[in-house]
């Protein structure tokens, strides 16, 4: 018989089928035991009548590998609206110690801490599943509405040579005897990719030894890249963000409505035109109804962030907002000022429900340019000697950004943590498992 | 007036369209000079009859980024059938220099070293462009058969606190004051994700610190990763990899068929039966056909290898040939012996063009199992405690494999070295670009 999962049993009404899973939990009624097995997309009822199988099942730990061969039969009042009678049930693997934390109960009863040492049981628990199947279909469609904008796939080094964006929290690394570094995030191999196939992404890891022990802060994460070439202004790439977080939240509605459910999510719209705001006029904003005396601050705060939200909320009934022409002072190297006004720069930010979400613009790209920006931070050349070959030789105007995957799933999901959206967490404590 | 890529011209014959790229090269003929312009996608042939403008185009360097608006023409003699007649070229972005290597030769024409170190300007070269568009599409050939075969895709952490396979090769990196490691593998979490989604896949780097200076060695590459459970032994792994094998082929021919040609490849055929021989059965054949006594080497030699590829294509007609049952003794800590020649593991390579390709096979599931392989080893259980906490609660027979990126690539296109197939290759020498 041909191993069925059990999310696909409503089609199988009337059939034998065999299935295969996890003894997730016995159901004892007063007349009637239930076998929750679960594999690896969902959860089964099964009828348990005969005496000595309940005997043995109940002699069996929690997780325990388990066949169960039998028959399905329409039952409105089970989960799914089906149920599986007449089981021969066979055990495949045992589970060699009772479970510390109970999986079948609606939400794992256990600090955030607890969860994690125990993460390769705790992800079992089908709200931990839903959660990452959403960043899975996450991923899957960021790249699948890139590759229909022409968009090329890459993979860059994570071991590198200079530190990317500044020489503060970069983990060293002791490369034959040569320091190195993991590298803080694609951008310069994104923007010397940009030279080759004009429109670049990647998914991968990036580094930050970030000493800082917060709920917002992981020290290695998953960063959703993107880089693209003949650009005016940043204004196209704010263009390109839209319609990938467009095909994020449509991969998720269409790959992953189980997990969308049972994590009772309201996903977000994203609007056709997503609003924005300048960097100055929101301050002024802030001033005005908050009376807080924000303008000429060089970045904004995270209560100005909220505010912001709200007000998008409010006014134009988005939960996302660009916040456009940030100052120039506090923004990297390779950032792109505002030909108009150049203290500003031609970047933006996403907020998402009141956060920070993405930052991304313009970058520069006469080699002249780079000569001088990084002279006026009194920064050599010669570390990036590779990279500004890239606008030696020709370079469009450009630019691009970056999407924490982690933090995305943690406002979809209202994480108090963004530990809670990471397979494996690595913070200033945590290294294992 | 929409930008259109070069590589779209042919629709749009007797339109006026506008291009942007890189000045390629100028084709001075007798009676009429060619701009060759180079956009993302591939190349423009542009006609130059105003002796004004041809003038101020041999006054630039090459790749030197233009606009170019003109007409397009059918022109049977050009390539593509297209032409662009009547253009106007203003300059986006001057090259600040001459280039130092020839992009617009058939061939680039310099030793390795130097074509790496000049990567920001030779990855634009037409040949290395459609290498990595290979690379591209083989990454989303394994990705979307795998996401058909429900598997879900997976992130997980490259900075780990023990080392995945020996102790040995390992990049060390101080972790605020713990030591720590890069990952060799994601074979540890992708196991212990088996118990959560069953089936898995991942697409990463991976470090490897071997001190070789080889032509086959890479100090970091991509792994295309999975894991797979409730298998009976390795055979069901094998059938998957070669639907994988099928997929990612597919993939190339249909989104890069441009690359192909380019390159000249003929593209392997996946045989819907991959022949497969038993390991001690093909060291008996070698010995019969060619007197070399291997038989109870404890692995095949790259000859070996050789040998069994060639014996595959001339007896099966398959560029593609498993080996079957490698002895235990060389294989890691994990793998699960054929139960009934316990010397004998349920493990498997795979030899592409006589050279080996992937590795894969069935592990251990059970956790007494596991305890006693690192026991007969004189491991220690503690630093895998996180690990083992899978195989605690209850884990079925599973296996997987991994396929190096960057080595299908090398073999595709029969690379003379496989730094040739990585963007930024990371080596004993070399950190960058």
């Amino acid at each position: 018989m041909h191993r069925v999962w059990t999310t696909d049993l409503p089609a199988h009404v009337g059939e034998n089928v065999s299935l295969r899973g996890w003894l997730h939990h016995l159901r004892r009624l007063s007349n009637v035991t239930f076998l929750l097995l679960r594999d690896g997309q969902g959860i089964a009822q099964i009828v348990l009548e005969d005496s000595a199988q309940i005997a043995l099942l109940e002699g069996l730990h929690h997780e325990t590998v388990l066949r169960v061969d039998g028959r399905v039969v329409a039952a409105p009042q089970a989960p799914g609206g089906v149920e599986v009678q007449r089981p021969a049930v066979t055990v495949v693997a045992p589970s060699a110690e009772a479970p510390p934390i109970d999986l079948f109960r609606p939400e794992l009863s256990a600090q955030l801490p607890t969860v994690l040492d125990l993460a390769p049981l705790t992800l079992r628990h089908p709200r931990r599943r839903a959660l990452f199947r959403l960043a899975s279909a996450s991923m899957e469609g960021f790249r699948s509405t890139l590759r229909g904008l022409d968009f090329v796939e890459i993979q860059t080094p994570k071991i590198v040579a200079s530190a990317t964006e500044s020489g503060a929290n970069v983990f060293s690394i002791d490369y034959f005897g040569t320091p190195a570094y993991l590298a803080q995030s694609p951008q310069l191999y994104k923007q010397i990719m940009v030279g080759v196939f004009e429109r670049v992404f990647e998914v991968g890891p990036v580094f930050r030894a970030e000493p800082h022990d917060t709920p917002r802060h992981l020290n290695e994460y998953v960063s959703l890249d993107l880089e693209m070439g003949f650009i005016e202004d940043h204004t196209p790439v704010m263009a390109v963000l839209r319609q990938v977080l467009a095909g994020m939240v449509r991969a998720m509605q269409e790959q992953t409505a189980g997990s969308v459910r049972l994590l009772g999510l309201t996903l977000p719209e994203v609007p056709d035109q997503i609003p924005t705001i300048a960097f100055d006029a929101a301050q002024e904003l802030i001033w005005r109804q908050t009376g807080r005396e924000v303008r000429g601050e060089p970045d904004l705060a995270p209560a100005d962030e909220r505010f912001l939200g709200d007000w998008a909320l409010r006014e134009h009934g988005s939960e996302f907002l660009f916040v456009a022409g940030y100052p120039m002072v506090k923004r990297p190297f390779y950032t792109h000022p505002n030909p108009a006004r150049p203290e500003y720069s031609n970047s933006f930010d996403l907020l998402f429900r009141g956060l920070e979400l993405v930052t991304g613009g313009q970058r520069l790209h006469r080699y002249e340019d780079y000569l001088a920006a990084l002279g006026a931070r009194g920064l050599s050349p010669e570390p990036l000697a590779g990279y500004l070959q890239a606008f030696k030789y020709g370079m469009p105007p450009h630019g691009g950004f970056a999407i924490g995957l982690e933090r995305w799933i943690a406002r979809l999901v209202d994480a108090a943590n963004i530990r809670e959206t990471t397979l494996f967490p690595r913070d200033l404590q945590r290294l294992a498992p």
